[in-house]
């Protein structure tokens, strides 16, 4: 092998995805793509807003080229870092200005950026399961370790009361996504409180800060009026992380930004980090007409009834069939447990009725599956008989 | 300090180079923007081709958004990699295809993405100085460190004699930069086959591939019909490394490739780890419209004349003024010899006089500054008092 080891483990955790990825596409081929129900990923099926487009255009229009794609500083475009943080303070009276934003090639380069400056060699990143896979490469790139918190398998909350216990003077960040990927769970504010008071504990205890990482690119996608609360209010050493992936349907265009706080501890160290994480990391900045786009997309919302029409259909679906499902509060996932004795194993079956679904085993949660349902509403029609079928064959 | 000793070392090498900028902006807000001559920065001024605009448009109109704008794999889109490798081929007679390309956030991305694959901690890359101070960085990023070769200071040709003796087993990339940032240089194909003669014998020595990173970016920038050789084809375990950012202007855009031969050492082992590595990273994929734009513009050039007056200007002219110059046969940079004792003092100097100029010992080569000439020929005109006055003062 002449890739590095941590590689080498990375690549053949690929391969198993992929693998799912391919075995997909070549049913596609079998048996046609129509008869095919893939849940398994989470790019998203609602339309990119007509003002992303118009927006496109208005900027090439309006600016000098040299400008719109040019280079300008590592951390960004200085009139979109103040719109941004208009926009934040506008919801969330935080009081933030154009120096306190980064803007990152998505949320995965911010966390990348991140966990760049806070990490050395064994340094520990805490999550709570389930989580986003991803987490732990991003923090493996730096020597890094994801330590993770089990999961609440009752009620799929934030399982703050094991937590305490995984702290020491190696913890450097603890991730959290809300509303979660996977389980489309909201973490109330109540329980951001109560993680707050364990934290500012545990930091006198270890003798440095432990940063809080709100990655949050689901926070437009709630349904029944759900509020998501707002960690850097609640939490002092938190960092803010958001893509437009999500809400504006562009996960190919890699744009997103953080937000730090002044009133975080070593703000001054940290945001300096931030910038130079950014170019060093070789993304140098955030793409440049993306961050003009979205600086003029900042309210512009997604259509949820598009992602909330198929939660309801799934649901309820599933739920009168016998499957038991987790109902989500946002995000575009759901979790349904395993009606067998091992995921995998229902995972195969279901793909004997089309219908391909991923094992939460790689999201430090065995035992469920996870739908993507960010998806074609005709798609899940389609796939009632399927799932009814498979009800029958698990004995529901 | 709360961010990690690599990041504080990063941080503090950063600030000089922002002090720098800082200072030329009081300068311009002191004298005036039109008195100040700036020749700091390689941010290309040559106008974005018409044909670039054109391509954002059409394929907004000819294309759905969710395929524009929407996740692909994480080596990019097929149908990109596809042209890309059939340009590859019309010109360097390779045999591409598709799967040995991957689409990256810039020349950045993809050296990011080696280094991320292939080393260890301790591992070492080669570069020859003077070099492009960001390779130290993006080793450093995957505790890796950067061994230079001393410069050639009289040809300013690659220093090959002194390679063998820099190899070891840790030994695990060697970068060629061609043509050069900052000496303007191109290495000339003989250099580059008693390269490949040197490393051949040393892979055998230290029993594993050492990988040849060729970073061109400024491939088409060339001037009086010099010719840069295709590394590839010259160097089995060769790596080309493109930007898109010099070529076309685009520096903001973040978009770039990289091509591997399945020609060379462990291809099947190298291809995967780069997809991989572009996702753990956090580009995921390079962005994705861009990706579509320079696929078609895959044969616009940058418009040569703009940038190859300002080189016969400002040669001409340092060179009658008394100033010892490298001739630059590519690139957009020029090398002048410090005329003083001490290349900082001659720095402070030529800001005296309202000119910008880069000492280029972050470039492992003292007693030489940086000119970068991607600049308005209005400005090198103006300049030329300053220079004259400049000259006269250091005594020429």
């Amino acid at each position: 092998m002449v890739i590095s080891k941590s590689m080498e483990a990375l690549v053949a955790g690929s391969s198993t995805i992929r693998k799912l990825f391919e075995e997909g596409l070549q049913l596609a081929a079998e048996v046609g793509a129509e008869n095919v129900y893939d849940f398994s990923l989470g790019n998203p099926a609602s339309p990119v807003p007509a003002k992303v487009t118009e927006s496109i255009k208005d900027i090439l229009a309006e600016n000098p080229d040299s400008y719109v794609h040019g280079y300008m500083k590592n951390a960004g475009f200085d009139e979109v870092r103040a719109n941004v943080a208009a926009n934040l303070n506008k919801r969330f009276d935080m009081g933030y200005d154009a120096g306190d934003i980064v803007m990152t090639v998505g949320a995965a380069g911010a966390m990348n950026c991140i966990f760049r400056a806070l990490i050395e060699t064994d340094d520990e990143v805490i999550a709570f399961a389930p989580y986003f896979g991803e987490y732990r490469n991003y923090a493996a790139n730096y020597g890094g370790k994801l330590v993770v918190v089990p999961p609440d398998m009752d009620n799929f909350d934030l399982n703050i009361n094991e937590l305490d216990a995984l702290i020491n003077p190696k913890t450097k960040c603890i991730i959290i996504n809300n509303p979660n990927n996977p389980s489309g769970r909201i973490f109330p504010e109540e329980t951001i409180k109560q993680l707050g008071a364990i934290i500012e504990k545990a930091e006198k205890r270890i003798g440095h800060p432990i940063y809080v990482l709100a990655d949050e690119p689901y926070r437009e996608l709630v349904y029944d009026n759900e509020v998501v609360p707002y960690i850097p209010s609640i939490i002092k050493n938190s960092i803010y992380i958001y893509s437009f992936s999500k809400t504006l349907s562009l996960p190919g265009e890699r744009i997103g930004y953080m937000a730090l706080s002044k009133k975080m501890d070593c703000y001054d160290e940290m945001i300096n980090a931030m910038a130079v994480a950014n170019r060093c990391l070789g993304y140098v900045n955030a793409p440049s007409l993306f961050q003009l786009v979205v600086s003029r997309c900042l309210d512009e919302g997604v259509d949820l009834d598009f992602y909330d029409r198929n939660r309801k259909l799934l649901y309820d679906k599933l739920t009168s069939l016998g499957f038991k499902v987790v109902k989500p509060q946002g995000a575009f996932y759901l979790l349904v447990k395993d009606p067998m004795e091992d995921e995998e194993e229902f995972v195969s079956l279901a793909k004997k009725h089309h219908i391909i679904l991923v094992s939460t085993k790689s999201f430090g949660c065995p035992g469920y599956i996870r739908m993507a349902y960010c998806v074609d509403y005709e798609m899940i029609k389609r796939s009632i008989p399927a799932f009814e079928a498979l009800a029958k064959e698990c004995g529901l």
